[in-house]
């Protein structure tokens, strides 16, 4: 694709790999999976809600409430170190296995890559720098500079900013959301859709440039 | 509470008890409930991720998307007679059995009464009337007219300008969501939550002034 001049990555779910946060709520919680996802799906609804309500929380805060709401939800109660143990997973994840030599192949090839992430910027640091990624990214932004979560235009808009690109449709974005995804896409962007669940895609009038089901698909797209 | 001027009401979940749509759909879908459930959830998540995007769709346009994805999703094929019947049915909404009388005694201690709900005016005027809400009630606002959806704050102040009142304390707000409810709290309304599912309070550190389990609670309160 020679229009391309950079990729903007998604991280959670995209990059890194959340699994270890379940592996933790398994060892400590009967019947995880719902748990986790009640915790992962009130941790995105939360930051929809206080954009909305224009009143910004760090997405850590915000993982801190939902996990407190997940609890509150399953009647399940946790001393401070299981608390701790459930929060400190989101530092410790790994990348997909894929991802570093994908990434690796897309700088050969002269693209600049970054993340953009809802991540504040020490989670951002501590789960990319832990899982050896920050190194193949040029630059890793979080939506805590304007204060708005995704899918706001105010966040895509970070990276054009950064890249001091004016047309969106020469930035290629990778995200594993269909949500992000389809932001992206309305905002104007190249969008490769990493549908590594096969879900189907949020009904919404947009679609993006392409939709793949691993990473190095994605490679395939933008090379 | 002397200093209530007026009390605001969302509608769906609220007044209008959404049921007749899982009455149509379990006629017509084997595992009505998950259906309906994501349908109702897709229907909110859209409305909150179209304002992030700043792209408004009518809150009709957002019900037939999420139905489009929910039937995606578990793979249910409907016919164009199906659809309509299950979109028809928010049309056909009935008022929780307490709430007319309930709006009666408001009324008849001074209160201002109105609904401020996410649907389009078409969508209101069919739901309210069908029920026989609408003469109860002095106003019937919907987001249409800022193009943005709860928990803007730009939608909690179309109360506030319809009614010439500065201090949003004296204004009383009832939803049966905790979302709006802390929404509206966060506004400054005097907010009652209407928790008629015995749900634990969404965790983004606003509590609403009062927190009920039925509707003859709500007319006490603001009594």
């Amino acid at each position: 694709m020679s229009k391309i001049k950079a990729v903007v990555f998604d991280v959670y779910g995209t990059l890194l790999d959340p699994i270890s946060v379940e592996s933790i709520a398994r060892e400590l919680i009967p019947d995880a999976l719902p748990f986790v996802m009640t915790w992962r799906a009130k941790q995105l609804e939360y930051s929809w809600l206080t954009s909305l309500m224009e009143h910004y929380h760090s997405f850590w805060e915000l993982t801190e409430n939902a996990l407190e709401f997940t609890c509150d939800k399953y009647r399940i109660s946790l001393d401070a170190y299981g608390l701790k143990r459930l929060l400190d997973a989101w530092g410790h994840v790994s990348p997909y296995p894929e991802v570093p030599d994908g990434l690796k192949t897309l700088r050969e090839k002269g693209l600049k890559l970054a993340a953009l992430s809802n991540g504040n910027p020490e989670m951002l640091e501590k789960g990319l720098g832990n899982a050896g990624i920050q190194p193949l990214l040029d630059k890793v932004m979080s939506v805590e500079e304007v204060e708005v979560f995704k899918p706001s235009p105010k966040v895509y808009q970070l990276a054009l900013d950064w890249l001091k690109i004016n047309d969106p449709a020469e930035v290629g974005f990778v995200s594993s959301n269909s949500w992000d995804a389809i932001g992206a896409t309305a905002f104007g962007f190249t969008v490769c859709w990493l549908n590594r669940a096969g879900n189907p895609l949020d009904s919404l009038g947009y679609s993006p440039a392409a939709q793949v089901a691993d990473f190095s698909k994605v490679v395939e797209f933008f090379s």
